[in-house]
């Protein structure tokens, strides 16, 4: 298919992320809703999860990560100290409700019954959805790390708002992360160590992984820049897998990131010795990584590989 | 202090309330963040969520219920065909994100850089954070239900705008839930008994529990009346836990609830004979639930009675 026309190949890959969704879909595995990327999952999809995030607790056993949770939202003033919103104004999700009074209830109520927007009648809250799991870690660190940095375990919803019929592409999806904070040689070792045993841990399920330079969706004209910037300091390496043959050269489902100062410096997290502290961090998709499973294995998981499902104890 | 001033009461227990949030925070079990009821939780406590789900998946085991997991997110159309908004506008949480070009993002950021509200550049999505977790199911079920109805089991974060010093009170929260749909006198049994079973299990970890009518926090004036509808027919008992000595009479931190045809009616769900079913269940509050337990056992997990860390696999 090499030979295929460019707008003919994005027209077969379209085709086939629709297909796979389908198959997803009638499987049971996913359960549609009307708005593309928010799907229910079925026992059968989230027994593929809970193998996965044991897999990558036994994985990270070494590192004794401090474990911590964090929910779906978070304190808009901790986002507002981020670029986040320069940087991806389109995935941001920022939340509105009601904080007014019976009279403007009923106006509400009144629109609505007429089949008027009532968004008007709502106001901003102070939290928005969470982008990436490891921003609502930054905003407790501030201050001095111990001797050596930190290392954390962290794993919850995030959000992007980006609709699309490409089931790789969820608007809230979970990820498992273990993130480094310290000195900035150290960050930048403890990405590249566990750039590799990521991908050891992928490929270990049968999944063929390949690494590559990561160049995130930063928004507009401006975003451009930070794109090539990102690709020339080989800041972010995704851990990608082919779904669609020759179609696509693969969709990532995990990453390893050098955030430098990025989200340090906001926060002024600093070294145990008071030097600007630097963050690293590897990242799971869990949707992606079963779904990846899914596509390479087959729909049955009776079916996969024995020793993939050992692995995962399905 | 049952002689105490109504108003001494109402300090007394908020002061108790910031004291237990205090302990939480210095025993590192929640993390704190700048809104109230937004939480990090330590591995310590998320240890004691996952021994309560295997509890509750033992409980349910006779059940045999479709397993089916909904994220944090779900469809806005799917909430506008429910009442929420008019029952509880103040606890609704919209997503609002940018969908607008270079231009209107330039002056977003120039709005920012000068400390201006930016709010204005976004608009709603068609998305609404999940308040309730069978909300989603609902929207799955349209049409005939099977014979003798369908049994699932849910699991997931509700969002509640409620900000609250009280550490039970959190705006971002999971629920498990057991909900059947099917014929009105199977749904009004499925609730009684399984109000029993719920009991019985929360007994059995050492929880001091209740069983009391419940009054749902309906909105303004006219929310007064459904209050009243609530507790006259019966419709929802909540099972509490007192934290607070006799300066509370107890804090919920599960229900059992006949939803009747308020969600069945709106995405028209009828029995295998075609008439409107009725919606039934008995939810869970995790992390009410852990945070009864170590207000009831202590703060060290250790020094829990063997009994009850024995069935949590702590």
């Amino acid at each position: 298919m090499s030979n295929m026309l460019d707008t003919d190949r994005a027209t077969a890959l379209d085709a086939a992320r629709v297909a796979f969704r389908a198959e997803l879909l009638d499987a049971g595995l996913l359960i549609g809703s009307t708005v593309p990327g928010i799907y229910g999952r079925s026992g059968a999809f989230e027994a593929i999860i809970s193998g996965l995030d044991a897999v990558l607790g036994e994985m990270a056993r070494p590192l004794a990560a401090t474990v911590l949770r964090f929910p779906p939202v978070y304190p808009r003033v901790d986002f507002e100290r981020t670029d986040y919103i320069a940087s991806f104004p389109d995935l941001t999700g920022i939340v509105s409700s009601f904080d007014r009074g019976d009279r403007e209830h009923r106006e509400l109520l009144s629109a609505r019954a007429t089949g008027e927007a009532w968004d008007g009648w709502l106001d901003p809250t102070d939290v928005v959805l969470t982008n990436a799991i490891c921003h609502p870690l930054y905003a407790t660190l501030e201050g001095r790390l111990p001797v050596g940095g930190s290392v954390f375990d962290l794993s919850g919803y995030g959000f992007r708002r980006e609709p699309s019929s490409d089931p790789m592409r969820l608007q809230s999806f979970r990820m498992r992360e273990f993130v480094f904070v310290g000195a900035p040689d150290d960050a930048q070792e403890y990405r590249d160590s566990w750039l590799d045993i990521a991908i050891e841990t992928l490929a270990s399920l049968g999944l063929p992984v390949s690494a590559v330079p990561a160049n995130d969706p930063f928004f507009g004209r401006a975003g451009k820049m930070l794109i090539s910037n990102q690709l020339r300091e080989n800041l972010k390496v995704e851990i990608t897998v082919p779904l669609y043959g020759d179609l696509h050269e693969g969709t990532a489902i995990a990453s390893a990131n050098c955030q430098r100062d990025h989200l340090t410096a906001p926060f002024d997290i600093r070294t145990s010795e008071g030097a600007l502290a630097h963050g690293a961090c590897v990242a799971f998709g869990m949707e992606r990584t079963a779904l990846a499973l899914l596509r390479t294995h087959g729909m049955d998981v009776a079916g996969w590989p024995g020793e993939v499902r050992a692995l995962l104890g399905l």
